[in-house]
C-alpha cells in the first residue's frame, strides 16, 4: 500500500491528539484513504515533556525547527497546530510554497488574515483544510462545504464557544455569580485563567467570521463582526430570563437579509424550547437554515484533545484521498470555484432590528415606570412585558422589561437617557433577544 | 463555463424538489461546482401533471422512458428518484453500464441489493451518492464519510421516522391514543394512509442499514436488522414513561460491541434528558458517538420536497465537482477504498443486553405482584422501580416495571410465563430502555 507522509507543527493539546488518532485508528484511516497516513516529522520548541497520550512517537521524529518539516521533500501534507498569528502564517505560506497541502486549527489567523491563506493556496495549487478551527469535532464545515452546498444558507446561530457556555450553564443551574462560575471553570480545565478571549467573544466571533465566509464564499474578517461577551450578566438576568420564558446564551449569529448580512456575538435571551437553549455545559452547537434544507443542528464537543485530534484527522483524510486520486485541488478552501455572486455587505449593529431585555435599576419613587417607559416610547420602542421587583427594604428596585422589534441606535439612544436620569442606580443591562417570543 | 448535465428519472415530489433547487439556486450551484449544472432529461410515465414548483420544465425535456435518460451520451450524472426495487435497480445499473454517474434517494434498495450496487459502481467506474436516502436534508451520510472518517463509530441512535416522531409527539402531548395520532397525521400530510412502512420500523430498519454500512464500510442487509414497530405503544405507556423520567421513541439503534454490532429498531424508552428524547413532531435526528469525536448529534426535516431535494442537489454537487476534476472516482460508495478490517457480525437480538419496561394488566387480587416478581427473579431479572394502579373499581390493574439489564432471551422467556398466569388480563407490553436510568 501507497503511503502518504504527514508532518505535525505543534505538539500542544491538538497535535498531540491528532498524532494519537493516527495511531490508534491507523487501520481504519488506512482503509478510508486506500494508503497509510504515516506521521513523518513533529517540531515543536518543547521536544522532551510527555504529553500523556497512549502513543509515543519515535524521538527522530523530532525537531525544534518548523522549517524542518515545512521543506521536507517526503512530505505531503503540513498540519499546522500551533497557533498565534505570525509565525503560524510563515509556516503555512512556507510550506505551501513548497507544494504541501495544509491542515490548520487556527481560526484567529483564518480570521484575521484568511484572504492571504486562501489565496496563498490557490496560487500554489495545494488543498487547505481546517474542519477544527470551528467547533471542534462538530463537522460543520464539511456541511456547509458538502451537505448543504444546495443551499443559500438563511441564518446561522451558533453556540461556539464551550468555555462561555459551560460557565452559563453553571450560573443558570447553581445561580452562581459570574466571577465564581468562571474560577469553577478555570479549576476543572473548561477555562483558561483568566478566559478572556473565550467570556469576551472574540474566539466565537473568529469562528464565526470563517462560517460566513464558507456559507458564502467569500472571506469575511474577525474585526468586522461585532462582539460583546458575558461578563455582565448577572445570575438576576438568568432568573429574570427564565421567568420570561427564555434562557441566556452567547451566541454567534449570522443573518442573510438580501442586500446585507448581519454578523454578531453577544449574549443573547433564546425561547427555552429552542433546540440551541438546550445545549448545556461545555457542548458546542450550531443551528442552519438554508432556504431549501430548512432548519439543521449540528452538536457535540468543541474543545479537548480528542474531538479536535478527530477534526483534524478527518482533514488529513480528505486531502490524501485527494492526493491518492492524483488531484490535490479538488476544492478550494471556500468551496466556491468561482466568485460569489454578490458581495458580503457587513450591516452596521445599529441598525440591527431585534426585541430586547432591559434591566433598569432604579430607586423605589413614584412616577419611575413612567418616566422610563416615556424615554422609550420617544425612540419609538414599545414595551412587551414588564416585571418589577424590590431588591431589599430600602434598595433600588429592577425594573425588567422586554419589548418588541427596536433599532438598536434607538435602544442606545434610549438606554443612554434612562441611565442619565437621577433615580437610575446603576448602568442598564441590556439583552438582545433572538428566535420567536414563546 | 463548461457544462454538467443531469438527467432526472421519477418527477414526483423528490424529483419536482430537486429540480426546483437546481433552478433556484443556478448561479449558487455553479459558483460552488465551477460549471453549469443543466437538467437535460426527466423521465416519468406522467408527463402532464402540474408538480406545484415554481420553475416549469420545459415540454421538449420530458420522457416517458427512463431508458432515453440512461442512455442519453450527453447526460453526466442520472438521478433515480422512481423508488421502488427492481425497475429502479435495472435503471441504475445500466446508467452505470453506460458510464453515468448515479444519485438515488432509494433506501429500500440500498438495504435490499446494496451489495449488487455499490459493486456494479466499483466496476463500472462510476459514482454513486445517496445522502437523500437517509434522513432528508440532514447531511448524516457527508458526516460519516468525512468529518467522522478519523474515527471507529461506537453508537449510533436514530430517530430516523418522521411519521412515526410526529405520531408519538402528537400521542405524548395530547395524550391521543395511536389510532387517532395516526388519522391526524394522515390529515395533515405527515403520513401515507395507512403508514405501514413508517410505523412498523421498517423505513427506519432501511436507513440504518445504510448508515451501518457506511459506518463500518461493509453493506449490511435490510434483512439483518431486528425490527418492531410503534403499532402497540398506548397512552398508558407514555405516561408511565413520564412517571418513570423517559420519553418513547422510535429508535434505530446500532452499537460496536468489539466482536459483534448490535442493529434493531423498536419503541425505546429514552431518558428525558437526553437530546434525542426532544426531537419531536416531523423531525429527524442522528445521535452518533465516535470514539474521539464522542457524542455528536445531526438534527433536521427528514422528508419532505425541499429538504429532500437539498439532499439530492449536494449529492449532484459533489460528483460534479469530482467530473470537473476529472475525476470520476474520488471514492467509492462506502467511502472505504479497501475491504473494512472486520467482518460485520450482527449480534441476535435474544441475546440483547438492556433495561427493560414491563406493563403487566392483571386482576386486582392478593398475592400478583409477588408471583409476577418471582418469574421475573427465575430468570435473573432484578427489578430497579414499581408503579401500579387501578383502572376503574373493578377492572384490572396495571402492573409497570423497570428492570436492571436483563437479556433479552430471559425477558422473553419470563414475560410469556407471565402472558400464562391466570390474573393476567391482557399481553404484557414490553419496551426496551435506552441511554442512563434518570
Amino acid at each position: 500500500m501507497s503511503e502518504i507522509n504527514v508532518g505535525i507543527i505543534g505538539f500542544g493539546t491538538v497535535g498531540a491528539g491528532a498524532y494519537e488518532v493516527l495511531c490508534a485508528n491507523r487501520e481504519i484511516i488506512a482503509s478510508r484513504v486506500g494508503a497509510e497516513v504515516v506521521v513523518k516529522r513533529i517540531a515543536d520548541l518543547d521536544i522532551t515533556t510527555d504529553r500523556g497520550i497512549s502513543f509515543q512517537p519515535d524521538r527522530s521524529l523530532f525537531t525544534r525547527d518548523a522549517m524542518d518539516v515545512v521543506r521536507d521533500p517526503k512530505i505531503d501534507i503540513v498540519v499546522e497546530l500551533m497557533g498565534g498569528l505570525e509565525t503560524a502564517k510563515t509556516v503555512i505560506l512556507e510550506a505551501m510554497k513548497n507544494g504541501k497541502d495544509v491542515v490548520t486549527a487556527n481560526k484567529a489567523l483564518l480570521a484575521e488574515c484568511g484572504p492571504e491563506i486562501y489565496r496563498a493556496a490557490e496560487e500554489y495549487g495545494v488543498g487547505l483544510r481546517f474542519e477544527a478551527s470551528v467547533a471542534g469535532g462538530i463537522p460543520v464545515i464539511g456541511a456547509l462545504k458538502n451537505g448543504l452546498s444546495a443551499n443559500r444558507i438563511q441564518t446561522c446561530i451558533g453556540i461556539l464557544n464551550g468555555t462561555s457556555n459551560y460557565i452559563l450553564t453553571k450560573m443558570t443551574q447553581e445561580g452562581l455569580p459570574f466571577d465564581k462560575a468562571v474560577e469553577e471553570a478555570v479549576r476543572l480545565g473548561f477555562a483558561e485563567d483568566p478566559p478572556t478571549l473565550d467570556v469576551g467573544g472574540a474566539d466565537a466571533a473568529h469562528k464565526l467570521a470563517i462560517i460566513i465566509s464558507l456559507a458564502f464564499g467569500a472571506p469575511v474578517l474577525f474585526k468586522d463582526i461585532y462582539r460583546e461577551g458575558i461578563v455582565e450578566v448577572t445570575p438576576d438576568d438568568i432568573r429574570f430570563a427564565d421567568e420570561f420564558g427564555y434562557r441566556i446564551k452567547l451566541l454567534a449569529i449570522a443573518k442573510d437579509l438580501g442586500d446585507t448580512i448581519e454578523a454578531r456575538v453577544h449574549a443573547a435571551m433564546i425561547p427555552k424550547d429552542h433546540i440551541l437553549a438546550n445545549v448545556s455545559d461545555a457542548f458546542n452547537a450550531i443551528y442552519l437554515e438554508g432556504d431549501f434544507v430548512g432548519p439543521n443542528l449540528y452538536y457535540g464537543l468543541g474543545a479537548g484533545r480528542r474531538p479536535t485530534g478527530s477534526a483534524v484527522v478527518s482533514d488529513i483524510i480528505g486531502l490524501a484521498r485527494d492526493i491518492r486520486c492524483g488531484n490535490r485541488v479538488r476544492m478550494p478552501p471556500l468551496a466556491h470555484v468561482q466568485a460569489p455572486v454578490r458581495q458580503i455587505v457587513i450591516k452596521p449593529i445599529e441598525a440591527l432590528v431585534t426585541p430586547y431585555y432591559f434591566r433598569v435599576t432604579a430607586l423605589d419613587r413614584p412616577g419611575v415606570l413612567s418616566r422610563i417607559a416615556g424615554i422609550l416610547s420617544d425612540h419609538q420602542i414599545s414595551i412587551s412585558s414588564v416585571i418589577q421587583k424590590g431588591r431589599g427594604r430600602k434598595g433600588p428596585v429592577q425594573i425588567v422589561m422586554l419589548t418588541h422589534e427596536a433599532r438598536e441606535s434607538d435602544a442606545q439612544k434610549a438606554i443612554s437617557r434612562i441611565d442619565d436620569l437621577d433615580v437610575v442606580a446603576e448602568k442598564t443591562m441590556v439583552i438582545r433577544v433572538e428566535g420567536d417570543q414563546p
